[in-house]
């Protein structure tokens, strides 16, 4: 196994006793992205001298015994709306150009704290606003997209190269481009990973978290993102807590949510037969099933629109005006027709929020995490604008890819998305668990459990 | 000395020690209200029979030692958008005809549980859209404004029509006839006290707090109705508190800030004066003044309308489509125009919001509290359009009666309108003194030992 195949876990341990070298870890990581961005394209940038020289530094410090936190010398990839100082935070838009962070987001500070090393800023559809992230390639079909609007982060985990990313979140941006590409993503609660010195999309809608291999390194680096800053006006001050799940697999008492409406409507079969498979194997690890309705789903896709459509837009206020021909077609239309939204609208989609948070807290009385699909197809092949139901339902792909994420980020409940198989095409399959505000725990705890049920799961491979 | 004429405080104890019976002192009352009604037009109903039959039933329980809490037997009015299980919340509005309150609100039920009677209803400017309270007269001088929108409730306070009572804030609706009508008004820390069951006004700037005659009394009424529900959104979960400040009147150690900016620009000369006298008599009592300047300034006035005009619409967007005509001219102009409003508006006030809420903690951390005048100028003439100010500036009244209370509605502060003298047209002046979030314990120590250096205020005269 080259050190490019380890999870973050593993690669931490052999760093830790002395068997890996930051060194080596990290050559064998860039060795790998020479190898497979001319077929997916994941990066922006890849900082190959900077990583050496900081590997460099990492093992001495490992030789003499001492490591600078639980990700010591582990190659990160942040996507390209992250700042890290000194460097550009281009967004994958023109509009950034000569753009140069004068300081640290919180989360690159923290993960330079726990010893991560940067490799590379990773692609995003431009400005999060889109949910296919077209630069990039999917890691198990070039053919076909990579997600978004985290796709290059989650293509680079898929491929091996990074160990592991950070994604946002403001509809699905982290578990959209996860479940197409075969690897964990997490969105945790709202204002636990603070967000200061992140792009924003939608600043009520925004979340970071990470994107992995398994999710035991999820709860790794959630460990070490997760905490208090108050330059995040969302940042909520809870006490510091580590996530790893307990590696005992037995579920006896959880309950899990199944629903009845909602998430397996308009699903595709395969995409609901893995999905039920993998609950089922919840309920044999000993959970017990509970069947759930899911409340106020006519309104979720009108409230998501409603919030995200003019934060944006204010957030691009000034550059919109300036120079609105550098934005790609796509992104300029939803941002121009964000001016066209009265405040009624807006107010409309936050009084629906506050009532869909309040529902969801009272569904989440009754289960300890809800199990669900995390899109309701694969991944599509490149270009492809829309998909047809069984019933003759013409859907936009992102329509469909937002659709069963988005109620997360409106509620601001935790949402982690675990692979789950391949459909016939050998396309990924992402299961979606979601739970209570700051139940993370839970969550990894039967995503955990699940995933040691299974063999362990290939990078995916050159094309 | 009448029983109406008694503070809360000292009819509270007087019940408790059995010198003053609760029937006595609703019956003293009912009598001041008979008289003092046809002058000032404080209430929209006042329910004698029934307020008889509860206060019966407080004396048989106090007559056996038993009371139901601190507020055993005073009698209490409450603003007209505050529910009261089986009678009407008019909202002084002719939109409510035929409303009737399905259960009480929040504080109304905590009143309640304290022992307090409800004694009536009282006016306010038309759904608190509105610094004056056209239906009320000022309890100084019936040919002056009763300033609002709590109007009502500080006019019956003023007058001994009511023991105490309790108002609304949005942008100083409890503090500005406090100040006009000489008594004192507390505007609590956003989601101190739960407003459900109180009609919105403007969802993320709405308070509700105390009118009474001391210092002391706000303290009481205050720790009664504080408190977490989370049917109010924005209710905070904060632990139970005795708001009574101690006795001793030593401010040693106090950091009193006073603006050099914005609080004394554009105030009459006599308020200013009687304001920095009663800054002074706090330096006497030991407070240090620190001279501070007032952030963000130039954005006060349109992020509070920006934040409040679509809220407010929202609120009212079924009536005003279906009964229009039933609103007040200036009310109904109000609401429509709020229909126009764009998003990004709401949004650019949303976000100043949020910068001017941090630049006020970065403020209040140099001080413990500022100290400043509540309103610009004294009560004016009922009809009275607008204010010229020396340097030739007009102002409407009710933006100037905004003007310096808004700040704390903006940022949620706490805001103390402790009365300072009169001018020399014989009208009440207000003290604003305005803290960190959920510092009321210093705002009320600070005000109440500044009260104890004056001798008694009397009651407002009858005309």
């Amino acid at each position: 196994m080259q050190p490019y195949e380890l999870s973050l876990a593993a690669a931490a341990q052999e760093i830790r006793e002395r068997r890996l070298s930051p060194v080596e870890l990290v050559d064998s990581v860039l060795d790998r992205i020479e190898r497979v961005e001319p077929h997916v394209a994941a990066y922006v940038a890849v900082f190959a001298e900077q990583a050496r020289r900081t590997a460099r530094e990492a093992e001495r410090e490992a030789a003499r015994g001492s490591c600078r936190g639980p990700l010591h010398g582990i190659p990160v990839g942040l996507k390209d709306l992250i700042d890290v100082v000194g460097v550009s935070t281009t967004a994958s838009s023109r509009t950034r150009a000569g753009h140069r962070a004068a300081s640290d987001s919180t989360v690159a500070a923290s993960l330079r704290a726990a010893g991560a090393i940067l490799i590379g800023k990773t692609h995003t559809h431009e400005f999060a606003y889109g949910l296919t992230t077209p630069q990039t390639n999917n890691a198990w079909d070039r053919g076909r997209v990579a997600g978004g609007s985290s796709g290059g982060s989650a293509v680079a985990v898929a491929c091996g190269a990074a160990t592991f990313a950070l994604g946002t979140d403001t509809g699905g941006s982290i578990r959209v481009p996860a479940a197409l590409n075969g690897v964990v993503g997490l969105k945790p609660t709202y204002g636990l990973v603070p967000r200061h010195g992140v792009t924003s999309l939608s600043w009520s809608l925004d979340h970071v978290g990470p994107i992995t291999r398994t999710v035991d390194d999820a709860a790794l680096v959630l460990t070490a993102i997760a905490g208090h800053d108050p330059r995040d006006p969302a940042s909520v001050a809870v006490p510091g807590v580590d996530y790893r799940p307990r590696p005992d697999p037995d579920l006896t008492g959880v309950r899990v949510g199944v629903p009845r409406t909602y998430y397996f409507e308009h699903v595709d079969a395969e995409v609901a037969t893995a999905v039920h498979r993998a609950i089922a194997q919840l309920e044999a690890l000993g959970a017990r099933l509970v069947e759930i309705g899911i409340p106020m789903t006519r309104y979720i896709q009108a409230t998501q629109w409603g919030l995200m459509v003019p934060e944006a837009t204010a957030y691009h206020e000034s550059t919109l005006r300036t120079v609105p021909e550098l934005y790609q077609a796509d992104v300029r239309i939803l941002l121009e027709a964000g001016e066209l939204m009265g405040a009624g609208d807006y107010l409309r989609a936050q009084r629906a929020r506050t009532l869909m948070r309040d529902e969801w807290a009272g569904t989440l009385k009754e289960v300890d995490v809800i199990a669900a699909p995390a899109v309701p197809m694969t991944a599509v092949p490149s270009g492809q604008e829309t998909v047809t139901w069984p019933d003759g339902t013409v859907e936009s792909v992102s329509d469909a890819y937002v659709r069963l994420s988005s109620p997360a980020n409106i509620t601001g409940v935790p949402a982690l998305s675990v692979p789950v198989g391949q459909d016939t095409a050998g396309m990924p399959i992402g299961m979606q668990l979601l739970g209570r505000p700051f139940a993370e725990r839970t969550l990894l705890l039967v995503g955990h459990a699940y995933e040691r049920t299974q063999s362990a799961r290939p990078l995916a491979p050159l094309p």
